[in-house]
């Protein structure tokens, strides 16, 4: 996959969905940190909180990772966990949707 | 101070006075942890709240450490702080007395 080309119009596609995503998930995790925070009663909730902070910033940097030898894997990833919409990726070339496709089915 | 000698009733002083300090000092990270969540707009709140929440996991390990060994040191940096009152540590001997406030004076 590492020889895939990309146009810059798919680029431009590519970026806007990726950042959206990215944009998604973090507005979740901070809905999810404020919920959290809210009710927290005690120690152990607190260090609870870090432990979860922690363990998501470790999963969202390796998630997100904009390469193009890596967006399809990516991709892929993201519509599995309908983070991200087919529509939101189209105009990507139909070899690029298949092989993301074939990712998302795994 | 390794040679110090802790009677009974010392040790219970002691650690009433580091229980209510520890317990003091976890329930105003709670508040801050609550008060910073609810403010939070953006990922880079979220990241820098984990990164608070580590920092006063380390400060608070390295402080309250209930070893005899070390108990008089720690009581001089919770005076220093004002975390305890002198009232706190009341019934201990005046040798501890007087090697605790010096070290709150250093």
């Amino acid at each position: 996959m590492t020889d895939i080309k990309w146009s810059d119009a798919e680029k431009k596609i590519a970026r806007r969905a990726f950042d959206a995503a990215l944009q998604k998930e973090l507005a979740a995790l901070l809905q999810q940190l404020k919920s959290r925070a809210a009710k927290a009663e005690g120690p152990e909730d607190i260090w609870a909180i870090h432990d979860y902070l922690a363990k998501q910033r470790g999963v969202i940097d390796g998630k997100y990772d904009y390469r193009y030898s890596q967006l399809i894997v990516v991709f892929g990833h993201l519509l599995r966990e309908r983070r991200l919409e087919e529509k939101d990726i189209e105009g990507l070339s139909e070899e690029k949707l298949q092989q993301i496709r074939h990712i998302t089915s795994l």
